[in-house]
């Protein structure tokens, strides 16, 4: 950040009175700009103990497979954002259930929930940034071309309480991993 | 948001090709400016059955009562954040349980989570973002003068799950009320 988005004018990098952390202030107009980790939402959609899965059509991770998920937006609720997520990113319609996993990316500014949810028909598709859509038993989960570690981490909790009969609220933080 | 803050031009309000939503776009740089929902993160402390509230000596809500919380950092964790507030509001050192509650309130594009915590000692005091700080049983709880109706969600179903000898995880989404 460099200029003001309020008034325009350049912006210092420092600690403003009574804080702890420096912010981008601008001194002509007085705006303080706070930036905050941002939520990215999504769901581990499931049909006759199948799941769907997406294929990347962006970065990052492009032909990577994910769970249906992304950035929450201005005005919506956690479990909407999942919802949508889902409807653009799979055309799916689904039911959501519980909150089932939060993970702490903290070396990107990111927390990252997914919800339980269950596909209403299978009438879904790729949507514009999906190369394609399927669902797969855990059997034939492609661990080796997922997308991201949360997506690996909340399959893997979620296959393991499917098993074990009960599905948990899980919750892990993410530490940053050479190359990824 | 007038001006870019990556290179000070005037941005426009229009939705970027292959977006839905309308956002900040700057047309001399190409930034496209996000604006997404803040996570406010704190915690439920209790020592020997008795709950830690914070009185507000900042606005809004000045003078009320709350639990300790406020807006996640970027670069932590969602825990790391609720020991950071409860340090900074109420100079107190806790354990962090389980994530309690999270609350939606998505027309001020919010999410609150409040985690369980245990006090590790009872040297707490208010810090500068608090005029007072006490620790109250469930029947002195000031449920008239609480700050936030996320807090008082959470206080309620933080004692009807203490009653009933088990805590679950809790989700509400909240909707404007006149005059709050």
């Amino acid at each position: 950040m460099n200029y003001c988005a309020q008034c325009g004018a350049r912006v210092e990098f420092r600690v403003p009175p009574g804080d702890s952390l420096p912010r981008h202030i601008c001194l002509h107009c007085g705006t303080i700009h706070y930036q905050n980790p941002k939520l990215v939402v999504g769901c581990v959609a499931e049909w006759k103990g199948l799941i769907l899965l997406c294929r990347r059509a962006i970065e990052p991770r492009h032909g990577l497979w994910t769970l249906p998920a992304g950035f929450m937006e201005n005005g919506e609720s956690t479990t909407q954002a999942a919802l949508r997520e889902t409807r653009e990113e799979a055309c799916a319609r689904i039911a959501i259930d519980n909150l089932f996993s939060l993970v702490n990316v903290p070396y990107i500014n990111q927390v990252h929930l997914f919800y339980r949810g269950r596909l209403l028909d299978t009438d879904f598709a790729a949507g514009e940034e999906s190369l394609e859509t399927a669902l797969f038993c855990e059997a034939d989960i492609p661990w080796q071309e997922l997308a991201f570690r949360s997506v690996t981490l909340c399959l893997k909790a979620y296959f393991a309480d499917r098993l074990a009969g009960q599905f948990k609220f899980h919750e892990n933080d993410l530490l940053p991993l050479e190359g990824y």
